[in-house]
């Protein structure tokens, strides 16, 4: 049952108080793709320059990733650079060139259309509209966004949220869409105006779901070494996604692991640049992450507390 | 089993966004005790001036404060002002005013040497020696500390730690402490000086316990409406060390549960101005988050994932 994912395939430099990774694999559309397929194929829909390494995926195509729908250009591919910080929680922007992606317009190939998981990464909310305008009624939707569609294409976004059952982002972009600093009442907010649940990416802080009546806490996997945050948050979206789509069930149980499957493909994308860590990474690594993520939070509640006694 | 607690006993001034509070119970071992007397007796040590309202703290010692070791000097009680911005993870503070403070020496009563757990609440690191050189030999030493004592005077705090058995701290100060931005090696760095025990509080994102070859993780309660966060480090700390001294056992299934009341009475304490809620806080109050952090943290790992199966 693969996933359709569309988003963003670009060329990333980065910087990073370790190291320096010149034009590698980046973009969210790739990140998902990376850590969806060690459970579950995905079929991938973007647009590339004639720069792009496109046999740099293979690795991803070998495990399950259908490239077909994506479209090669003539132009530059969409590039960025940053550089992260001493602590890596925050990161400078060096360099922003879209490129081909300007005139991004997503066709989704015939045989992806009846996918029943779709991923709508981080692109405008109008060509995310597009892309559900183009599908058999899946299953579910969920999707991703960011601060520069908040403030720029509210209303496209609001509009879109009728349609989208998981929407994933970070504290901050949950805050400012919904105009409220406190993460309950922004979730709300949010489910109010469509998704049934909201998972909010806190980085190193782990994650958050809101669900109707219920939330749940998935932590971030303490490493001793964050190499490069870049796409851990397209890679937690990955996991998470490849995890239901793999099991094709949407019970709160399921949706609970769901998430620490996502913590854990999230925390093993900062382990190396780019996508590296993928390309070796197997479903038993995932499922180990799992299990002692169970160790690092289950406790018992049932001994007696007495007050004062 | 009373927990000896010396920490500063001070009047605040809190504006948040919500409203404001003007002259209100405030400092480390008020909050500490106010915590931890849901479960356990604490007999404080700390220093007011004449213009303290220590009938106000009638309240803790209803069940279970032991107040005798508050001095009383002529002068001003250590006065504290501060303002929260929007989101109410930055303050400013407005105004310091050590007043009698400033000379204080802790004299821990001929009683209160005997208790096997201390709780060394934010003073001067010198200060927390001296308690120490004071009591028999403890089960259980935990401490807190800020930057201003890890900028100023890390020598004394370095070799303070010799003597502690749990430290507790914020992210923030765990790696100024040990010059380090991942916290897993920080706390490991820590660890190597003395604490066998490392608790990392980080507000909203709760916190993380490092032990020798494990680590914990309790959430931060989701609330509708943080009215103050102020003292919400030294409430997590009376939770923590209130649970281990009632239940008096050391595990790391004490440890684990001691972790889930701590972050449940430091979300109990922003529910109001000053220690407000406390008031009138049971112990099945308590309980009852501790449960519901359980409902918000457990999955199962046993479900079958095959890859790309």
């Amino acid at each position: 049952m693969p996933i359709l994912c569309v988003g963003s395939v670009a060329v990333d430099s980065v910087e990073t108080p370790f190291g320096k990774a010149e034009r590698v694999l980046g973009g969210s559309a790739v990140f998902f793709t990376a850590a969806a397929t060690v459970f579950n194929p995905v079929e991938v829909v973007g647009v590339v320059g004639d720069d792009y390494p496109l046999d740099a995926l293979g690795f991803m195509a070998a495990r399950g990733a259908d490239l077909s729908g994506i479209e090669r250009k003539s132009g530059e591919s969409f590039f960025w650079s940053g550089r992260y910080h001493y602590d890596l929680n925050t990161r400078d922007t060096l360099e922003t060139r879209l490129g081909v992606f300007a005139d991004f317009r997503p066709r989704i190939p015939e045989p992806f259309r009846t996918s029943r998981f779709v991923f709508l990464g981080n692109i405008h909310p109008t060509l995310q509209h597009e892309v559900l305008d183009q599908v058999d009624a899946p299953e579910l939707v969920a999707c991703d966004t960011m601060n520069y569609w908040i403030e720029g294409n509210r209303k496209e976004l609001v509009s879109l949220l009728e349609r989208v059952d998981i929407l994933l982002v970070n504290d901050a972009e949950v805050r400012q869409l919904a105009d409220e600093p406190n993460l309950l009442k922004a979730s709300r907010w949010i489910r109010e105006r469509g998704p049934e649940i909201v998972v909010v990416k806190k980085g190193e802080h782990g994650a958050i779901l809101f669900a109707d009546g219920w939330v749940f806490f998935a932590p971030g996997y303490p490493l001793e070494k964050v190499f490069d945050p870049t796409g851990a948050g397209d890679a937690f979206a990955g996991g998470f996604l490849g995890y239901l789509a793999r099991t094709r069930a949407l019970s709160p149980d399921d949706l609970r692991r769901a998430m620490m499957f996502g913590s854990a493909t999230g925390s093993y994308a900062v382990e190396r640049f780019s996508v590296d860590r993928f390309r070796t990474l197997e479903a038993a690594d995932v499922m180990q992450r799992v299990q002692e993520f169970r160790e690092m939070t289950a406790f018992e509640t049932h001994v007696e507390v007495r007050k004062n006694g």
